[in-house]
C-alpha cells in the first residue's frame, strides 16, 4: 500500500487538471451507458469503498453516483455488529447482495471485522488470518456465481487525516461524521497502517483484487475508480459464461461419509411395534432436548428432501408437534420468487437460517440446485457441477458456526408412489395434494434417481451426512427420523 | 375478564372430560380440513395468544399446532423493542403479517407495548389510551383488507401463577421461561389485573374481539380456541366480499389541502434563468440540510408519481445527486412480487420506510392502488374506494411518527409525451426506456387523468399535500422540485 506517484509529486498542473476533467466526463458517460449493459447482461456488481477514517469515502461515493441512475443501485453503510450474534456473522452481508443487473456500493462492509479499530478489538495474527479467510470465501462464493466484486481502499497519510478530522469537528453538522475509530487511527497511525497493510495483503485475490487510491486527491481517486469499474463491467458483460468452473474435485475436498445408491437401499421397513407409544416417548425426549438446546443456544438445521408423496409432510408434522412452537420454524421451499431467482441461489437460505437456540426445519432445500434445477435444466451444467462443493462449503459454514445439521432423504419406490398418487386422487380431502406436475415428475423418475444418487454420493459429508429414510411404511420412517434427531441432539449436548 | 363457570366449579367430571376429548378430536379434524379452505379462500389469519406470564401460552399453542400442517403457519414471539426506535413502532409488526392463505400465531405481540410490565414502564391512562388506539388502528387496517384477527387472553389467578412460576424455576431447562415480567406480575397481581382489564376493554372491538380463556384448564382453553377459530374461518371463507366498505367520507375525514384538477394546471413552465447555477445552489443547500436532518434524526419520505416520460427519473437523479449517499435510498416501485401481492398492499411500503435521519425517495408508490390498479381493474371497486382513506391514514402515521412527507406529481400534456416517446424510439441509447406497455397506457390517458384528478382531490391532505410539477420543461420541473424539498426541510428544521 502506498500513495500513487502523482500524489507524491504534489498537486497536479492545470493541464493535468483539464485532462482529468475531460477523462472524467468520458467515463461518467460510459458508466451511464453501461447501466443498460449491466441490466442486459444480468450482471450483479458489488463495489466496496474502504479506507482510513475521514479519508473521504462518502465524498468519493457521492461523486461516483452523480451520474448513475439511482434506480439501479443501493448504498449500504455497515458497521461491525454490536452485542452477541444470534446468526452466522456473514448472514447480514449475504442479505445485502445485489440482484442481477444491479449495483451495490458499500461504505463500511464485511471488512469492518478485519480492519484496525479500537484497542479492545485488536486481533491476533491468527484471528486476523481466520477472518480474512472467511472474507475471501464469501467474495469467492459471489464471484464464482458471476458476481463482479470491486474493492477500493482510500489511503491517506497521518497529517491529512488529522486535518480532515479537525475540519469535520469544527462544524456542528459534520461533527457526527468523525467516529471514535477515526480518532483512534489518528492516535495510533503507524500501527494501524501495519494492520491495514496486513489485511489488504491477506484479501487481495485475483477474483476480487484491491485497488489502492490516494485519498488526498479526490478527483484522481474518482477517476481511478471509474476506470477500474468501467473496464471490469465491460469485460464481465462480454464474457459468454461468467460463472466459475467446478473445482477438479467436485466435492470441494470436504471429508465424505459414503452412502449406498438408492438401488441398494430398501425403501421398505417393518411396522414399528407400539408406534404410538414410541412416537410419544421420542417426542417427549426431543421436547426436553429442545429446552437444553435453547439454554445452550445451539442452532439446529433439519432438512427434508424426498420423492413426491414419500411422506415428508407427515414426518415433519410429527417432529414439529414435539417442539415448543416458540423455538422452531418450518420453512417450505417452493420455486423461487423473482427477487430470489435474481440473486445467488443460496441467498434465500441465508435469509432463513435459525437463530442460536432455535430450530429451522426445511421442507425441501438448497438441494433443489442439484435435483429439480438439474433435471429441468434450470441452471447451466457448469453451475450444477459446481453446486456440490458450494453446498458442502455452505453446510460446513453452518456446522462451523455451531449448528447441528441433519439431512433426511425420504425414500419410497415407484410402485408405492403410484399407489399414493391414486389414493390421493380418490380422496376429496387430499386431491389438492396431487397435481399434473407430480405426474410429470414421476415420468422423470430415472433422471431424478440419477441426480439423487450423485447428490448422495457427493454431498454426504462427515459433518453433515445424508440419512435415507425408508418410507414405504410411514410410521417406520417417522420413528427413524425422530430417533435420528434425538440422537444427534443428544450427541451435541 | 373472569374465569369461566366451569373452572370456578373446580375440576370437571370424568364424563365432561370424555366429552371434551371427543369434541377436541372433532375440531382438530375440522381445522385440519380448513387449512385447505383458508388456502382456497386466500384468507390470511392472525391469531394472538396473550395472557398472564406463566399462564401456559406456549403449551396452549403447542396443543393447537399439533394438528395443523406446519407449512401453513408461522409462529412469532415478540418482545417489546429495546433501545431507541429507528422506525415507526408498528413497522416490526407489519413485517410479520401473514400471506393470504396462511396463518400467523403470535405469542407476545403488539400488546407487549400496552400490557402491564415492570414499574419503570408503567403507562399513564393517557399513554395507555394512545397505545390502545394505535393497536386498534393497526388491527382495523388488517381486517378492513380481509384479514381475520383473533385474540385470546389466558387468564389465571394469583395462586396458579405462583405455582407455575415455582414449577418452572425448579427445573434448570425451564427456568429461562420465567421472565422478569412474570415475577413482577406475581408481586403486583391486583394492580396488573386492573391494567390488563383496562387494556382489554380498550381493544375489544367488533372487528377483532377478545376471547378470555381460563388458563387453569389447558384442554378447555384449547377447546374454546378451536371453536372460535374454526367458526371464524368458516364464516370468513364463506363471505363473498371480505374486505370492508369504504367509509362514508372516502377521505377518512382527514383535513384536505384542495388542489385544482389537471385540466386547470398548465404543464408548461418557462426555462429557468441560469438553470445550472440554480440547480447547483439548491443541491448545496439541500446537502447541508441533510446533515442537520441526520443530526436531529428526522426521517424524510419523498414520493414521485407522474405520467410516463414526464421526467421522474431525471428529476430524482438531480435530487439524489445532492445527497450524501449514506443517508438516502431510492426505492423504485414495480409491479408487486408474489410475496407482496399476497399481503396487505401497504406491506411492501412499510418495509421500505427510511430510518430516522434518513431519506427514502419513492419512484412510484402506494398510489398505484388508485391509479394503475384502478384503471387496470387489479383490485375491486370497493378496495379502490377505500384506498383514499387508507392512504391518508398511512401518511398520517408517517407524519405523526415525525417524518417529512413530500409528494410530487410530475405533469406533462399528451403532446409532450408523444414527442418524448418518439424521441426515445429514435435514440438507440434510450430505446430500452420505451415499451409496448407505455403505448398501451397512453391510450388510456383519459381514464388515468380521471383517476389522477380524483386522487389529487381526495389525498391532498394538510399534512401531506400534493405538488404538481409542470414538466414540459424538465429544467423547470427540477428547480421546482428541489426548491420544494429545500423549503420543506427548512421548515421542519
Amino acid at each position: 500500500m502506498g500513495c500513487s506517484p502523482m500524489a507524491e509529486n504534489g498537486r497536479s498542473s492545470a493541464e493535468e487538471k483539464e485532462e482529468t476533467a475531460r477523462r472524467m466526463k468520458q467515463l461518467e458517460q460510459k458508466l451511464f451507458v453501461q447501466q443498460q449493459l449491466i441490466k442486459q447482461a444480468k450482471l450483479p456488481v458489488v463495489v466496496l469503498l474502504e479506507g482510513w477514517g475521514s479519508a473521504g469515502k462518502g465524498r468519493l461515493l457521492g461523486r461516483l453516483l452523480k451520474n448513475i441512475d439511482p434506480r439501479g443501485y443501493k448504498v449500504h453503510t455497515m458497521q461491525p455488529p454490536e452485542g452477541a450474534l444470534r446468526y452466522p456473522a456473514f448472514r447480514r452481508y449475504w442479505q445485502t447482495i445485489p440482484k442481477e443487473g444491479e449495483m451495490a456500493f458499500y461504505i463500511g462492509s464485511w471488512y469492518g471485522e478485519l480492519f484496525p479499530v479500537r484497542r479492545e478489538n485488536r486481533l491476533t495474527p491468527r484471528q486476523r488470518a481466520a477472518r480474512a479467510a472467511e472474507i475471501c470465501r464469501f467474495e469467492r462464493q459471489l464471484t464464482d456465481n458471476g458476481y463482479l466484486v470491486l474493492k477500493f481502499f482510500l489511503d491517506i497519510d497521518q497529517k491529512t487525516q488529522k486535518k480532515r478530522i479537525q475540519k469535520d469537528l469544527a462544524q456542528r453538522d459534520s461533527a457526527w461524521r468523525v467516529e471514535q475509530d477515526d480518532r483512534y487511527q489518528q492516535a495510533h497511525y503507524d500501527r494501524c497502517r501495519e494492520e491495514f497493510e496486513a489485511a489488504l495483503a491477506l484479501t487481495d485475490k485475483e477474483y476480487a483484487p484491491w485497488h489502492v487510491l490516494d485519498g488526498r486527491e479526490g478527483k484522481a481517486a474518482a477517476l481511478t475508480v471509474y476506470e477500474a469499474l468501467t473496464a471490469a463491467i465491460q469485460r464481465a458483460a462480454g464474457e459468454k459464461e461468467r460463472t466459475a468452473l467446478p473445482p477438479a474435485d467436485v466435492t470441494g475436498g470436504f471429508p465424505l461419509a459414503p452412502i449406498p445408491p438408492l438401488a441398494d437401499q430398501d425403501p421398505h421397513a417393518p411396522e414399528p411395534s407400539d408406534y404410538k407409544g414410541q412416537l410419544k416417548a421420542l417426542q417427549k425426549e426431543i421436547r426436553a432436548l429442545q429446552d437444553r438446546l435453547y439454554r445452550k443456544q445451539v442452532p439446529v438445521v433439519i432438512m427434508y428432501e424426498g420423492w413426491d408423496a414419500a411422506g415428508k409432510g407427515g414426518n415433519i408434522k410429527r417432529l414439529s408437534a414435539a417442539l415448543d412452537p416458540r423455538g422452531y420454524e418450518v420453512v417450505p421451499i417452493a420455486s423461487p420468487e423473482p427477487s430470489e431467482k435474481s440473486r445467488h441461489y443460496l441467498w434465500r437460505f441465508w435469509n432463513h437460517l435459525p437463530k442460536t437456540g432455535h430450530i429451522a426445519i426445511f421442507d425441501r432445500s438448497w438441494y433443489g440446485r442439484v435435483m429439480v434445477e438439474r433435471v429441468e435444466g434450470f441452471c447451466t451444467p457448469r453451475d450444477q457441477r459446481r453446486a456440490y462443493s458450494e453446498i458442502n462449503e455452505f453446510e460446513k459454514q453452518l456446522t462451523d458456526w455451531g449448528a447441528v445439521v441433519i439431512k433426511f432423504f425420504v425414500n419410497i419406490d415407484a410402485d408405492t408412489q403410484l399407489e399414493r398418487f391414486r389414493a390421493r386422487q380418490e380422496d376429496p380431502a387430499k386431491q389438492w395434494k396431487i397435481t399434473d406436475e407430480d405426474w410429470r415428475n414421476r415420468e422423470k423418475w430415472p433422471a431424478y434417481q440419477q441426480a439423487i444418487d450423485e447428490m448422495l454420493a457427493l454431498t454426504s459429508t462427515a459433518y453433515a451426512p445424508w440419512r435415507v429414510l425408508p418410507s414405504c411404511n410411514k410410521h417406520a420412517a417417522r420413528i427413524l427420523a425422530l430417533t435420528a434427531v434425538r440422537d444427534e441432539l443428544k450427541k451435541r449436548l
